[in-house]
């Protein structure tokens, strides 16, 4: 195995070169994969347009990319429930293991997490990455490697309607079709929710939702919203709304879409940080409101709940509609921002 | 309408007559339902062989059936929320509304519950019932009453899986085969159980269920169960077992199938009701033990998931193995204790 | 028993007058209670300055009045499980016992409630009230009648915390040291949480509340509370915050005292209905919030609860800062108007 | 600092022998404390007579002893939220921080943990151990160290208290008033548990939790406990059950003392392993039963709680009945053993 690697780097905003660095080495309790198939995320995209997320700054150079998933090709001298050769998706997020997040079951919240792709870390574009292996977990052999990127967006989906305390025949809202909408939707359909209504603007990607579990659709530039809920639900609107949209009033129409006790999860961060509520809602109603930051203890759920798709009549690859490869990553980029109506899930295949 | 309707009556056990009653004239806020399909429970069967079941005694002549579907043909003067014509399904414990239990979501504990088929009340295996409304819920156009009917003991799984807190992507086995072990299963496989274990000494019960939901099977005349579930689970054991076959060796086989801090869900009565339980299992465990009675708040849930079904590629009636008229009521009883293997669900229709 | 009572009504805004109205005649499940003690509530007095709270509008002549306690002196043919002369405390929603939300154990989600002293229904400022006989609690012989009346107010606090999952040993801050606010640091003590901080701009306030439960305070006129909050948390905030301050401040503050993952429990409505909040702050931090809306199934414990009051040193009556009879309705409310400060809780005594 | 310490050393059942051991060098994650307090638990009095407990045999030399405090007086490189001289109590079981149960919050089930004088592991029944710095604790300056050695039994305590999801207000009894009990019935007095019965056969055992949060006691003796129970509870029957004494006459009596939807906790193990339980009462009743083995993430609630006991009343050195140097550490067993009437709970003070 040669020394050096391949490695697409974000030198500042928009601009994107690919460069030689060295290969990691794996730690004693860590292993080396070799990528195959990395998602691009929304949160990429932001770095690569903005250089930051909130607090979270791009200092110096940074490989991006943190949906993962590829084969071992090394383990470390510890590691012994893993073997070379296994086809396996990456959860990103290596935490501390004895804060009180950690020891209580929601190691999302850990403070010292070192996240692939959130600065200073550097994330999956490359040809290979070493990581805790812990976070690697093996992958059914009929199972792609591009489906198994998706175990990381689906990981959002399935914490969400966990957080949401979704329950089998229950009624669902989620506001706004992207990825981490389509997614939450396939999960609750496999978690047995009797409607799932997505919302969104976009007549092209309602059409695409169709074939993820969302059973009724509202398209926001010709439909009411609250007409449509409660067409649907008899008029008892729905048991649990999500937010994906990431706009106020999308939030602030998940609110309205929900029975009185029923419950609204957020995932979606508006751009401008906050949103004005109707508190007399909330408390009139006693609607329980959760927020979603990343996941903890999905990815053997995520990577069952990908296997059942089949089954359930869902194609992922519906979702995936642009494959480049790792020299590609700047095009990958370009097209994301450029195609947003089309581009719901880009591909990059080192 | 006749003030006379036809009712099979059970005078002693063993024996079943059909005999004219008073139709029931519906109290202010009850209304008075045709019957149209009436399912025969294994508790049926008990009091129709034994003449009690518990502290439950039979000592008039009795009425029995409580899976119950049909159509309003008179409402109350106080019922608003239904209408004559309405094809709809019966909720048969009729609860008191105001007990700690009835005002907490648990009314299933309900002392002065009215129960059809229950002594002293009557039950359904009749042309007509007068109900309270509150327990009538109407059906989609597209549900037959033979579907409908079995909102009852599908009634029984989803609160089953709900006090067993399945959640979407684990591992269950369900020990027998039986009516309430199949449709937990169809429960199961709608909520987004990853892997559903069915176990059972009959092969045609098992060659069912895989219809039903179950996604493996273990014949227990020659399978070793221990094994069966360490090769289906990779060797970790499921996250929850329900014991439906009502004996104490089912059940201690339920603890062993579990991982540790695993759930075990109790619906069936041994015969000599007590087991002898491995406590060191329990707690070196750490397992959950939940008793199950029945059910609340299930109804709307089960209609939606017998819709679902369809959806799902799960055929509701093929479990339902003999139907019989009113006056077969005896010839349906006989078939049931006498074919135990191929009866699986009995049905009555008036 | 003459058949004329006195009653206080609110005949328009401000304008309150004692008049003669028919004694209630209790209906076979009611029974009739000689009013022995009634607290001056927020909204009684939201009502008798404004007329109308939200879209609640007092229409006709009403008695106010909904936290009491008194003597049953008759009981409906079919009550069982009470006496004449049982002292008592009144729970004051009748529901329906019918909907969804009775069914499921939040029956304070009722849609047909009828609530004592919210239009149209009469309170309890008269000599004698009819209610339904389960609504109607016995309290120890040595709890007063003021007390007893306590049960309703502490009732929010105890759903409070119950919707805010409080566990033994956590931490807690409150917003606003009202009566609400008060109880609910009463309830957080007598459940074990090690730290109850209690913030107001009041001195007097604060000082009081050092009686009922809390352990430290903030005073926001000379106080930072990031600072003071981090100080007594030794940095870590608190688990649980409880907004009661009715002001989209305090709502705002509440979020910035809980560390991740921590709950926010709103029960204040702010005058204009909305806030602006942080939703980084909220999916950032996995926030969970909690409306609540009046309570239930709490009223034993809030007896239970009073009485071991007196076991933890804790005097309720040191809230209630004024008595007044039957005849002084106005005085009493234009008490409570004009000396916020001081009049905590103001008692009627008929 | 001398490289020798004294150690207490268990050579085989019935021998312990005082030696002389290397001072163990703290690792980098570790810090390194100076033994003052250690409580003798039942289960070092069982290592110590049968040289087992199950699986766990003692094949070498041990040293027992694992509910610890002490000072810290030397730290690992890596460790910074600890410091020399900090005052500490000690969890004792180090856990592998990556296994699914270590993930989810549940490391009480972690496979590979190391516990304290769990054979192969020594204890704390010398003058200094070891251990990850993730496990220790400071405690505040006024808790003495035999305080806060307990801990870890009280641990064992809120642990159970929590999965027995005991909420305020509700009735509670505990079969078996040893330290476990005792402990248990300190943390359901601090969560506001409105009635504490205590059962037992020892007069002298139950005269004592009465200090310790118990509220009523049951000796079996002579006195009987279904009649005590409805005595106590007006007929209703407790919510939650704890049993404790480790037989399985108590465990029956736990089920019949609770109500309709009670909850059963088992905390103790019976000497046969086994019990014969009422299935019928478990699923008429619809009972939850939860097992209890260890705890996790209880260390920082339980040093709140040995603090609020002084402000309880509650002197958690009336349990501590006799005390011991090293030296002395095989007369403190033979005490335990010989009396176990009045040694309620043995310290060592190294």
């Amino acid at each position: 195995m040669s020394k050096q690697m391949k490695a697409a780097i974000l030198l500042e905003p928009g601009k994107i070169e690919l460069q030689n660095r060295n290969i990691p080495i794996p730690a004693s309790n860590e292993v080396l994969i070799k990528v195959q198939s990395v998602g691009l995320c929304g949160s990429d995209v932001h770095y690569y347009q903005h250089g930051r997320i909130g607090n979270f700054i791009v200092e110096r150079p940074i490989i991006l990319g943190h949906e993962s998933s590829g084969e071992i090709v090394e383990i470390g001298s510890k590691v012994k429930h893993l073997k070379i050769g296994q086809r396996v998706t990456v959860e990103p997020g290596v935490t501390c293991g004895v804060c009180e997040f950690c020891k209580s079951g929601k190691y999302n919240l850990c403070p010292e997490v070192e996240f692939l792709a959130t600065p200073p870390y550097d994330g999956a574009f490359c040809e290979y990455i070493a990581i805790r292996s812990d976070f690697v977990f093996p992958i059914p052999d009929e199972m792609s490697f591009d489906e198994a990127a998706m175990a990381e967006p689906i990981s959002v989906g399935i914490h969400a309607m966990r957080r949401g305390r979704l329950q089998a025949g229950e009624t669902v809202v989620i506001m706004g079709m992207g990825p981490i909408g389509m997614l939450s939707a396939v999960v609750a359909h496999l978690s047995g929710a009797s409607k799932i209504i997505g919302v969104d603007f976009e007549e092209s990607r309602l059409e695409l939702s169709k074939k993820m579990g969302i059973t009724d659709t509202v398209n926001l530039k010709n439909e009411n919203l609250a007409e449509r809920i409660a067409e649907i639900t008899d008029g008892k609107n729905v048991d649990l709304a999500l937010e994906t949209a990431g706009n106020a009033k999308a939030l602030q129409s998940a609110f309205t879409s929900v029975k009185r006790g029923g419950r609204v999860v957020i995932v979606g961060l508006p751009p401008e940080d906050v949103a004005t509520l109707n508190i007399n809602e909330i408390v009139g109603g006693e609607i329980d409101i959760f927020g979603v930051f990343r996941y903890s203890n999905t990815y053997q759920t995520a990577i069952d709940m990908i296997a059942q798709c089949k089954v359930a009549g869902i194609e992922l690859k519906n979702m995936m509609t642009h494959y480049y490869s790792l020299d590609e990553t700047k095009e990958a980029f370009e097209k994301a921002i450029s195609d947003r109506t089309n581009a719901i899930k880009v591909m990059i295949r080192p």
